[in-house]
């Protein structure tokens, strides 16, 4: 039997002008993959350069993380476009990252939305196939990474994108496979060892596994990890050594899919 | 002899939101290469998209426009930036057009800096340096079209990037070869049957030709015409008339350097 | 028996930057009230100064049209806002007005909230509650102009403020006194005559009558005329003249209500 | 003789979105007036009404820190507007702020101009005018508080405002009375009690002391402490208690000048 493998992704790059957040490069010691900021949810040019520098040193793959236009709201804040206007959003930012990545001799090999897009599009398939085309538009592949039986995993098959399903390290699940909803006492795993456990059971089942024990069987190809705080980073860390120790391969999202 | 060719380029797709600039779809008409704005000082990801669309309806080239980033001020003000900010602000926005253009099938085939950045790297060898390193570092096939005899073509030469110099239909020349700054008197010229001879003189005669009459030899490859007015879209019909009369062919931007 | 009088408002001040919008020299010579753009859908600082002198000059009353933060969009799209924010967001657009204002001899009279908030407040009284705080936190003596019998009719009485209701020179109302919507067949008034013969109506019988003829009584302190195109205008004209000629008053809108 | 009396500020509210910049409620504990970004450099509309009920909760006097448009530059680009634009610049965003402050219990009593304006207008008696102008045309009562000695506090004086002169606690001066500019090695004073010393002097002295030991004659009306750093705050504490110690009273702004 082939040896177990999982991708670590995180995202990364938010940081904007005179304002730092998070610790990327604690994060990008332990993930394999970065979702790197385009500017409009979050980073700006010269934070996209130091991003894709430091993700090409650390051998780190490469993916943009698009957003609505939104930086004081951070993209958390949904908004109303038409399809086509999401492909050109879409298109937009994707290419400015992979302008900024050919200067240094980076290579984007992958999409995942965030905030707001992300979440509406996770249950909304006529986004999600917009999403998919602006994806698909740029380039046929690019992988499309995005949360286990998502609609925009369907979305991003039905445009024969490569596709990547996430589960989330410090999350819970519901019987039917979603996220137990943040603001619900048992949204969040705070405990290290619970969340490795839970990743780990996951990855080797194959299935995301839900808070009452049920598992729903899923590609489990990438866990994503937050790096917005020093006891998120402790977490990563704990999961990827956890991971290893239990004879899973921690490997890039290309290397995941290939 | 071979025949006469010369091509004719005009900032497009500057548009923004809800505001209108310039009447597109006539320039579109007589031009046969679009400088296309990226978001910086003007143009958003559905303008681009709109541009980028009636740029392949029409068979004209497409090219990046990047900017300072000042769209209030319409990239019309100087900014003070390290010569590694201007890199990643060129990739960005250079980027940003190619992702948008390969969803519509289009190709970006060179970029031509605007407004401030573009004043000032004419006359800044080290500023027109990181521009071309940052259009390089996206690829080495795309075309820095820039002013005739300006310290952008010679870092774009450094760069190993194919180069191509514009004069300007609507501006004269001094003696030695720059434009009369506006203000002065001469600096425009309003006058369609002026403009027309000016330009045909400077294609068949290889050279800028200044007001007083000097030659100053130069390729010219491009002609730079406006669309912001309904003079300006008549001015730029009536160069195109006039230059094809005369035997002069007008192409793409590859074409002509290819 | 008192003479009627009525108040003429209409949306100016769009322009940004080296945009235009709108014919505002030309409707400043036609309403009596101008809701000026305050930098956060159109307008900014020097646009607003511009506006500011011309309504001055043309004894026309000022007052704040503020938005959701979202220039790209022209503020037409919904956005989930805290009601702390959104006293915050209008606070903050309502006094960098009232300081342009101050710097050219000008008084902020009035607010009247733009594009999609000021829908989402019209029927949510949570929203328009917010608005209400916002306004009357700066301060009680602005009026609070909005859309006859909607939510924030209430919320302005609610909170002390001085109210003005307005109806569209444009649009029809279905008998529940509601425009009828946008892609409706019959939701715009398209001819000259019929709009001034519907607000003449509406401003003798103090009622809004709807499409069927359907009296709904309530103040008809403001009509709304739009200036964004030549048609606009000449509507606009026809309908001061109307008034006029009918005996109708027409009035600043601290003239209105005082 | 009377007690001998200085006021301490600080620029604060610099976080944006997302974002946080500084330790806000550790420097409004030692300082007495805060200078409050204005969403042009940093701050937003709720960071603003947060900034504003924390100073009001410490009895601090409220000023607003003018900018540039530079959100991604944190303001520190210099930019080239006319002088109409300045004042237009100016009074947006004391107005916003004086909205803000109105719906929280707080009053604007100043106006200190952030980064490159500063700068430029220190040395600039054209744009200075036109700031003083801005500012007093908003309202004739708000303090300009600007470095002693620069040609704001001339602009200041003849535009009939009320001046501060402020001096740094971390920088040294040279014998003309200006900074010694960053970069050279004495530009910054990194020892706490260099620092206290430093402004001890100057304000029992009423004067300026330079790093040779001169005496520049000046009204010491404010000492502008950092709080970007934990050491920046450590450094201001140091200084407040040093002051104290030698019975020199910390007060607000307009208590300084009342």
């Amino acid at each position: 039997m082939s040896k177990l493998k999982v991708n670590l992704n995180s995202d990364l790059g938010e940081s904007f002008g005179a304002w730092t957040m998070g610790d990327d490069a604690a994060m990008l010691a332990v993930v394999t993959t970065a979702n790197v900021a385009c500017g409009f949810h979050a980073g700006d040019w010269t934070v996209m350069q130091q991003t894709v520098d430091e993700a090409v040193k650390n051998g780190v793959s490469i993916g943009a993380h698009p957003s609505y236009p939104d930086l004081q709201g951070f993209g958390r804040r949904p908004m109303t476009m038409s399809n086509s206007e999401v492909e050109a959003l879409m298109a937009y930012q994707i290419g400015a990252l992979i302008g900024i990545a050919a200067t240094r001799g980076g290579k984007v090999t992958h999409v995942k939305p965030h905030g707001a897009i992300n979440n509406k599009a996770a249950v909304d398939a006529d986004l999600a196939a917009a999403i998919a085309r602006g994806i698909a538009g740029v380039s046929r592949d690019l992988i499309f990474l995005a949360p286990a039986g998502s609609a925009m995993i369907d979305a991003g098959r039905k445009a024969n994108l490569p596709v990547a399903q996430e589960v989330f390290a410090d999350r819970n699940y519901d019987d039917d496979g979603n996220l137990v909803p943040r603001g619900k006492p048992d949204a969040m795993v705070h405990d290290n060892d619970q969340a490795l456990q839970n990743v780990l059971r996951m990855v080797q089942e194959k299935a995301i596994v839900s808070l009452s024990g049920k598992r729903i069987p899923c590609a489990v190809d990438s866990i994503c990890v937050h790096g917005d705080s020093a006891g998120a980073v402790a977490m990563a860390r704990h999961i990827r050594a956890g991971l290893e120790k239990a004879g899973v391969e921690i490997v890039t999202l290309p290397a995941m899919l290939g």
